[in-house]
């Protein structure tokens, strides 16, 4: 400092909610089906929950799951944790209860925050795992008062983590992606600098809050001090009728959504929606095509839990002339094209797509070799396949070369293999994607039977059952091939691409 | 990085110019009077320009001094100093050639880049402070082609020194306040979050580049990829016509500036002009209540050199309920007053306001206890004086004691003492500021004269010659009083508020 010369890099800042509650008191920050809360109403419930939770046991630093399917309840949970510096887990209620247990067991998670919807789910973890502080109803934390303790934090450490978000990995073997609240900022401001910044901005999330696509909205809006309309999950009218009168001014969706919406939908909406961010997968082409006709605002976007959401994004203004890419890197974003010659940014080279962004996370929770594999050389390797054209616009041409996106959830094969083994009569099996008009894909098995097992509607039967207590619903195939050998090469590795193509010729 | 459980700050981006000229090449990023050019077009000549001043001897690290009269000039060279990685060090050509020595000899500066208009002020410089590198005129540098050296940098190192600006002191001697890259960052952030952003904003400068006010907004327009409008001094029929007929949304102004355009203007202006922001002083209430009649939408801030522009933002909604306040803190901004209990935020408590913002600049170059002093106990102690209503607006009651802002500039009286004391005849010198119509302050001297000098016509011409080779014309008293002896204390220091009382009463 005696120079002057340079500055240390900004770490710490004023609590971002702390914050809103000072400068927009009275403007509305969520809007749920329990109803509107406002900013100072929000810290008050944030607060009081906040100190109902350190009364039950939790502390700061400490790893808090939370099932919540209530998005009222998922909202002021998420900001109580801020205010106590506790680290948000959040769980897909999508999942088996062995799923769950893996996960809250994985980062050693104090208790559980859970609704009445997901109260038993809950129970069936804490039968595998016992939380040290219990599982605990939302109902019956304290949220009114705005009770306030003198352990709570009045600033944000940008380079702390916030949350951990399991995310399925090629190994099969969930990951926690530690997510920092930089990690928030940039995205946020990544958002901005690529959408522009209404005051009175309105953003619609039918897509759940455990997912970062979810998350990622509640923090902006927080960040910018704007309101969040959340939906307990994708109802089709209700958003419809949302976009159509509820002022909405941005919306997050993934393609199975849109293509239920346009379905029911012959008019334009109003001029107040101004972006529509497709994520969580590619788009087939017609839907894009439908939704442009109809003059959606879409917002094409790649990204990956690993990247805090969207790196890259496809404007409104370019969708009719680059339809199928997902745009150009955000704003403070890198990316590049992994090539023989190193990363490289010219067009027409195809290879896995790397990611230089202040988005990127931390790493994997307590995983050194998966983190520093995936982060090797200063760049994040996605795994996904993608291509520049000539004006530098992204085309993301493969999904991780295994990796089955239904309905914008991840479904890695290695993870639904893994339970197919254990069902009885199964040798051998092999899980790939299969096109689907509503989810834009499903898993199919191929399975090499015992001898003397035959494939039939009782095993199929007995086979679901014990899937459906070993798996989340959406990762439990949709069809099931009996083969006599699956193709693998001399080291015994399955050749998904080669499945591929009988999900084409065959199936 | 083993347990992943936190991150280094965020510390280096892609760099900002070429980023953009990736995502919006074709898009308008200046337009000044001698034409528009969009981001790929500014690339190109900011690389040229680079390459030519590397050619001159300029190499990164080093400072580079800049006389420009010339908008269109001074943004270029701007650009090409970042690509360099060189430092600008914006210079003041209201200033003297001893003024301008004084600041270039502080920082050793390598050169110094002029136009036209300013090449003989830059001659005088160079002849009390021999400049390594030279003397050049804009005209002289190569700006066409695109020039690119691989000793450019592809990265913005946030934590880096991006320019010093002087700012003179209540001591008189000048201090370079360094400003680094990621000040301008978070300015850019405040600002997007106090006004929103449209993609298409087009923000109207007819104030000097050389001062944070213009300079913040180059910055934040580069950062956002929007277009900047960079008048060549405040010319009131060209801003007149601008915000009428060419769709500004954006402008920043100081009170003197807007009071001239008020007694133009009887019209509103069109709705795409969303914001005035309104800075470098305090703004009568009268002008305020006409520019609010006139349904300008006015924006009252708040801002030192120290905190790279606006800390604090009244918006337009709330400019009658709070007429006369500077708002509230930005985003991330926090303010309190200084009070026998510490920093407080408490309402009607009235001290020196202090800032904790990451705009907050690095220090003082070469000053390490000037920068001790002012950034004591983590706080920027501003100086100023002011206090928070019931509802946490902040009103500043008067800026540094000694300070007079006369049209946006900032003059400190002692400096201006300092080279009265000079003067033949002059005993004792005590500057003070007079309201002001058309400037809002001037500053104005009562002086103790010799024995057996008179204050003659003669006299004043005298001193009115020698002080326009020592001082800006800005700073030169509009009126002069002998007296037989200044308001001193005990142990000889000037009691300016005694003086203040003096201008009320006597003059």
């Amino acid at each position: 400092m005696t120079n002057a010369w340079s500055q240390e890099p900004v770490r710490r800042l004023p609590d971002w909610l702390q914050a809103q509650a000072l400068r927009r008191p009275l403007h509305p920050a969520i809007e749920t089906a329990n109803g509107v809360l406002n900013y100072e109403e929000l810290l008050y419930a944030a607060l009081s929950c906040a100190a109902s939770l350190y009364d039950q046991g939790l502390y700061a630093g400490q790893r808090a799951a939370v099932l919540l399917k209530d998005s009222y309840a998922h909202t002021i949970v998420l900001h109580a944790l801020i205010q106590l510096g506790a680290i948000l887990v959040p769980l897909n209620w999508r999942l088996s209860a062995p799923e769950l247990a893996y996960q809250v067991e994985d980062c050693d998670a104090q208790l559980l925050i859970c609704d009445a919807q997901t109260m038993s789910l809950a129970q069936e973890v804490n039968q595998s795992y016992r939380f040290p502080a219990g599982v605990i109803e939302f109902a019956e934390l304290q949220t009114k008062g705005g009770r306030a303790l003198d352990v709570f934090k009045a600033d944000i450490d940008l380079t702390a983590p916030h949350c951990i978000v399991y995310t399925s990995g090629t190994t099969g073997r969930p990951k926690g992606a530690v997510i920092t609240y930089q990690n928030h900022w940039w995205s946020a401001m990544g958002s901005v600098l690529q959408l522009g910044l209404r005051l009175d901005e309105r953003w619609l999330v039918p897509m759940p809050l455990f997912h970062v696509g979810g998350m990622g909205v509640l923090l902006r809006s927080l960040i910018y001090g704007t309101t969040v309309v959340a939906h307990n999950g994708f109802d089709v009218e209700r958003v419809d009728k949302a976009l159509a009168y509820e002022g909405i001014t941005l919306v997050s969706l993934v393609p199975a959504m849109l293509a239920r919406l346009l379905d029911k939908r012959s008019d334009p909406y109003p001029d107040t929606l101004r972006a529509v961010l497709l994520g969580g997968g590619p788009a087939p082409k017609p839907l894009l095509e439908r939704a442009l006709a109809l003059g959606i605002p879409i917002n094409q976007s790649y990204g990956l839990t690993e990247s805090n959401t969207q790196v890259a994004t496809l404007m409104a203004d370019d969708a009719l002339a680059k339809v199928g890419s997902s745009g150009k890197p955000l704003a403070n974003v890198r990316l590049a094209i992994d090539s023989p010659d190193g990363p490289t940014s010219m067009p027409r080279v195809e290879g896995e797509i790397l990611v230089q962004s202040p988005t990127v996370i931390a790493g994997y929770f307590n995983q050194p070799m998966a983190t520093e594999h995936a982060f090797r050389d200063g760049w994040l390797h996605t795994g996904d396949i993608g291509v520049f054209d000539d004006d530098g616009f992204l085309y993301v041409l493969d999904r991780r070369t295994d990796l089955i996106v239904s309905g914008g959830e991840n479904v890695y094969p290695a993870e639904v293999e893994s339970a197919l083994m254990r069902l009885a009569g199964v040798q051998d099996a092999g899980v790939v994607a299969q096109a689907n008009a509503t989810w834009g894909q499903v898993p199919v098995a191929f399975v090499v039977l015992k001898d003397g097992v035959e494939l039939t509607d009782e095993t199929l039967a007995q086979w679901r059952t014990r899937l459906r207590e070993l798996l989340a619903h959406y990762k439990i195939p949709q069809a099931f091939y009996a083969v006599s050998s699956l193709p693998r090469n001399a080291s015994g590795k399955l050749l998904r691409r080669e499945l591929r193509e009988w999900v084409k010729t065959r199936c």
